[in-house]
C-alpha cells in the first residue's frame, strides 16, 4: 500500500501545484447569498458553513492537491460544526484530495494513541477496527517529546498516514520558544527538526521523504532554509505564504 | 464576579480536598454490568461510557472539587463521543464541581481565538453569545509563545476563566524539549515557567494566584520545587500523582 507522503507527492505532480487550499470557515467570512438561504440559528449557521466550504472544494479539487481543515474554526461551533468538519473530511476525500486536518493534537503516550484513534488510526466500535474522522494528515505539536508523537508515528506505519509536527511556525512570537539558543548552539526548532527528522525515519517513501512530516512557516525564510538543509527526508508543510498573512 | 481561580480555591477549602479526578473513559474501561444495559453499536457504546462517568461524578462530587475531562478520550468516539463529553460537562457543572477539560490546544493567534471561542469563552450563535463547551479551565500547549496563548488569557479576563499551561509535563520523554538548556544556563521548562507567570499577571485572584495556572508533573519532583519557587503566584495541577502512573 502507498505511504501518505506519497499519495500527497503523487498528487502535487498529477496537479502541478504544491498548493493546499486551507478552509478556515467562519460563519462571518461566509458570503450573504449563502447565509441568506439558511436560518440563523446553529443548524442554519452550519449549513450555511458546510455549502460554503464545499463550493471551495468544488472550484479547486482539480487543480489542488489537498486541503487542510482548521479544527480550531469547527470546535468553536460545538457539537453541530464538528458534523460539518466530518462531513468535509468526507466530501473532499470524495473528491480525491488528501485531507490534512490542522489540530495540533499531543498529549502523554495513552492520551496521544486516543487522538490519534480519532484522527488517523482506527478505533473498535461494534466489536470492528473503524475510523472515526478518517482523515489522511493530522498536525501535532511536539512539546511532550518522543512518546507523545509515538502513538502517531506508529499509525503512520500501520494505516499509511501522515502527520505535519510542528517545529518552527509562522506566528510572530513563535521565536519565545522556538528560538532559544542550547547550551552546545543549536536552536529548540533545529533541535526539533532533528526529533522529527528521526521520528521520520521508518516512515520514508518511495521519493525518499517520510510521512512524518514538518510545519515550518514561510514567515521565517532564514530558519525555513536552515531547516530544509538538516531535513533532507522531511516534507515541509509551509503556512504562511499567501492569504493567511493578512489574517495575522 | 470572583475569578476561576478563587472559586476553585474555594471549593478545595470547602472539600478540604486538593485532588481533581480524571475521567479518562474509554469503552474498554466500563465494567460489564454497565455495558450489558446497552448495545453495541456507537450509540450504544456512549450511553454505556456516559451512564459509568456519571457515576463516577455521584460518586465524588462532595468530596472533590474538580473534574478534568480528558477530550482525546471522547474525541475518538467521535461526533457520539463528543456529544457525551459535552454531556458530562454540563452534567459536572450541575453537581457544583469546578471543570476542567484536558485537550491541549494551542495556534496562531486567530485561530487560539477558535478553540479560546470553543471552551472558555463565548461564540455568536443567531445574534447572541453563547457558551459552546463552556468549560471552567482548560489545558494548553504553549510551544508557539505568547499570541498563541494571549486569546485564552484574554477570555480568562473577560469570562472569569482559567487555563493550566504545560510547563513541565508528567511523561517520560518530556525531558527531550523541555529539560533543554538554554545558552544562559535556564533550561526550557523554567523559560516557559516565567513566561506562565508574566502571563498570568493581570488574572490574579483574592488568594493571590492566577487564573493562569500550569501543568507540572509531579513525577519530576526536583523540577517541581524548582518552579514552584519560581512561580509564586502560579496554581499548579500536577499529573502523575496516583493512578496515572500506572497507565504510563
Amino acid at each position: 500500500m502507498k505511504k501518505a507522503i506519497d499519495i500527497l507527492i503523487d498528487k502535487i505532480k498529477e496537479t502541478n501545484n504544491p498548493t493546499v487550499i486551507g478552509v478556515d470557515t467562519r460563519y462571518d467570512m461566509v458570503p450573504d447569498c449563502v447565509k441568506n438561504k439558511y436560518g440563523t440559528d446553529i443548524i442554519g449557521m452550519c449549513n450555511a458553513m458546510l455549502e460554503y466550504s464545499k463550493s471551495l472544494i468544488d472550484a479547486t479539487y482539480d487543480i489542488i492537491p489537498a486541503v487542510k481543515l482548521q479544527s480550531a474554526y469547527f470546535e468553536m461551533y460545538g457539537i453541530e460544526g464538528i458534523k460539518v468538519l466530518k462531513t468535509m473530511i468526507d466530501y473532499c476525500k470524495e473528491k480525491g484530495m488528501v485531507v490534512m486536518v490542522d489540530a495540533k493534537r499531543g498529549d502523554i503516550g495513552s492520551t496521544s494513541k486516543g487522538y490519534s484513534n480519532a484522527y488517523l488510526g482506527k478505533n473498535i466500535i461494534d466489536g470492528e477496527k473503524v475510523d472515526i474522522f478518517g482523515v489522511d494528515f493530522l498536525t501535532v505539536n511536539p512539546y511532550m517529546g518522543t512518546d507523545c508523537v509515538n502513538p502517531f508515528v506508529e499509525d503512520c506505519k500501520e494505516y499509511n498516514k501522515g502527520i505535519f509536527c510542528l517545529v518552527k511556525t509562522s506566528n510572530k512570537s513563535s521565536g519565545e520558544i522556538q528560538d532559544l539558543i542550547t547550551e552546545d548552539g543549536e536552536t529548540i526548532y533545529t533541535k526539533v527538526g532533528k526529533l522529527v527528522e528521526k521520528w521520520g525515519e521508518e516512515c520514508r517513501g518511495e521519493y525518499g521523504y517520510s510521512s512524518v512530516s514538518a510545519v515550518v512557516g514561510a514567515t521565517y525564510p532564514k530558519q525555513l532554509k536552515e531547516l530544509r538543509e538538516l531535513m533532507p527526508h522531511t516534507y515541509f508543510l509551509i503556512p504562511g505564504y499567501g492569504a493567511q498573512r493578512r489574517k495575522g
